[in-house]
């Protein structure tokens, strides 16, 4: 049975062109980049020009840094420690589990950790945000798009408050779901930016922290110096090449990409049998997220039914599969019952119409079956 | 000019067999194993397969726990933050760079770093390291192998000896240039061990921290309750599986390697020109690393010269190329006009007889051509 598979927030298959074109990073260029002779220093080159090519997608190179991790969840947890050492950290209750877990050892570190609330699609409420930030507040962080109902936070107009308020607070979002999707640039009040290679036919085992030139940044893992003292370990050159790949890939047509996804959004939208099905993802969500509940279903049951028939979706996020109900769709003020039928559909370039036109007519026969079943 | 690759203690090339084996992970098999579809959870099940294969050639899985970071440095960094949280904490002066600035790191949380002191081979001077341990010490880390020297620490006798002497001490060891290359299993004494797969025949990205189960270890990334919560990140599902592979293939033919490489090395011993070069490792030491110095000379200079003539070598660790001398070799009790001479040759599986009878060749010419152009 061919599967369909939307569970792109989760993880994209990787551009099998990116992977091809940087192969030759694990063989005749497999080259450690931190030597000293051609072999590695043309490597590291490459590498530069790779870091170089994925800063200018977003930012201005000569205002941002970009150094690379091993993956986004990296990437936030080094923005969170660096930047929250004093007074206190403002966050939001609709976080990726990286910065959520990440806040919770800050607050066992002694630093005052404060939440703001979320509306019922999953956006920040900006004046709980700016009500929390006051003169001692060091970091503040939001997510750019919501991973789970696609909910877009203004995060340039977000930051530009933040600092109005309080000048020396720095300002980090989690860009992961945002990055090479929809379009957006930093700004210069955001100090500290995440993004991840494998949301966008990228491979896992790279990430990157965009960070202002002159923003206070320090490691998370110390080493042998790489990545301007920022970050130690041998480079990750073949991943970084993919990435690089992979970004050109999504940047040159992210406004027609995006365009043609919000189109199957809607049509998904549209045609999921509203008897059964809500949806809580806001109309002016991420093109590349869609989140429903099954009402009075359980989405996890629903997901291995739509598993046999073909279908592959997700329930909330991936990294927190494990919990029965989702810590940020409870926070959007749905009820638990709601939240039990919470199903995650999630797009990426690979996506076609066609696809979705015989998904959502299995995803409507599943879940009425189960209905009837459940009767 | 085919080039000869005499530095594989920096990275090895990877096994084109084992990037093949796991290639399916980039391609058909490239879903978030903590998503909840059938496709998922056989990639989850693949994964497990690789972790329990690792984790047998060292140690017994009843026993022992591994989870993958992304490289050495992160292992070393996770288990360095998670052991030494009060108290003291005792190293040695011969630690790679990921152990020596964490430990700096940690000295400014407020955690004394006591350092032992090495032979003249870059071993630790065991007595030393005994009488820095007392009730307080909370972390003992020594490296396994020397990544400049070679010289071997005999981590398993110094694991009971602190044991003995401090039985609430953890006990800690960077085994990445060991594992795989010299004979060994982890005993009950020692707690954490640091594992990277780039080293032998693996490809960067992966690597891992083997823990002795009970023994307090926690998250250094923050994030979706991967690897049982104690490293937050998606999986990187293509890097473990080449990781396992390419640890398959070198544990399989072990004690043959080694041998061949030791004899490799002994030849490397006697051909170097004894005019110029004096040997800096110890007899007994890894057949994978000989550590010279090519005296009068600046090693950088004689690099640069043999790279030109074919030969690729590093002048100690790669990681901290930028620095003149080695903090290392300097800790050896060595010069600084000995220690700006220092060529570092390390082998690997794919290191041939015939490409060191090539290499001996080149060195000792360049060497003594560099040396008549001083004069």
């Amino acid at each position: 049975m061919p599967m369909i598979y939307l569970d792109n927030a989760a993880t994209t298959a990787p551009s099998s062109e990116a992977v091809k074109e940087a192969l030759c990073f694990l063989g005749e260029n497999f080259y450690n980049p931190s030597a000293l002779y051609r072999a590695s220093f043309a490597v590291h080159k490459q590498m530069e020009e790779a870091r170089r090519s994925i800063l200018s997608h977003i930012a201005d190179p000569a205002k941002f840094g970009l150094i690379f991790t091993s993956c986004g969840s990296e990437a936030d947890n080094q923005a969170l420690f660096a930047g929250a050492r004093r007074g206190n950290f403002v966050t939001t209750e609709g976080e990726h589990a990286a910065v959520q877990h990440a806040a919770e050892e800050l607050s066992r570190r002694g630093i005052e950790v404060r939440f703001a609330k979320l509306d019922r699609f999953g956006r920040v409420d900006a004046d709980d945000l700016l009500r929390l930030i006051d003169g001692q507040t060091s970091l503040v962080s939001v997510i750019h798009v919501n991973n789970e109902t696609g909910a877009v936070n203004d995060v340039a107009a977000l930051a530009a408050a933040v600092k109005k308020k309080s000048p020396r607070a720095l300002f980090h979002s989690d860009g992961v779901q945002a990055f090479g999707k929809i379009p957006f640039r930093l700004t210069r009040d955001i100090d500290f930016y995440t993004v991840s290679a494998h949301k966008i036919g990228g491979i896992r085992g790279v990430g990157g922290l965009f960070y202002k030139k002159g923003a206070s940044l320090r490691p998370l893992i110390f080493g042998g110096g790489q990545e301007s003292g920022l970050r130690g370990g041998t480079e990750n050159t073949f991943a970084i090449a993919q990435f690089a790949a992979a970004a050109n890939r999504k940047f040159a047509s992210l406004t027609e990409d995006a365009a043609r996804i919000a189109g199957i959004r809607r049509f998904l939208m549209e045609e999921l049998d509203t008897d059964i099905f809500s949806v809580l993802s806001p109309e002016d969500g991420s093109p590349y997220i869609l989140c429903v509940s099954a009402n009075g279903l359980r989405g996890e049951v629903l997901l291995h039914m739509l598993d046999d028939n073909g279908v592959m979706v997700g329930t909330g996020s991936a990294c927190s599969s494990k919990n029965r109900y989702s810590r940020v769709i409870l926070a959007c003020g749905i009820d638990e019952q709601t939240a039990d039928g919470v199903l995650r559909l999630s797009f990426s370039v690979h996506t076609s119409q066609e696809e979705c036109r015989l998904a959502v007519e299995i995803i409507n026969r599943c879940a009425k079956d189960l209905r009837e079943r459940m009767r």
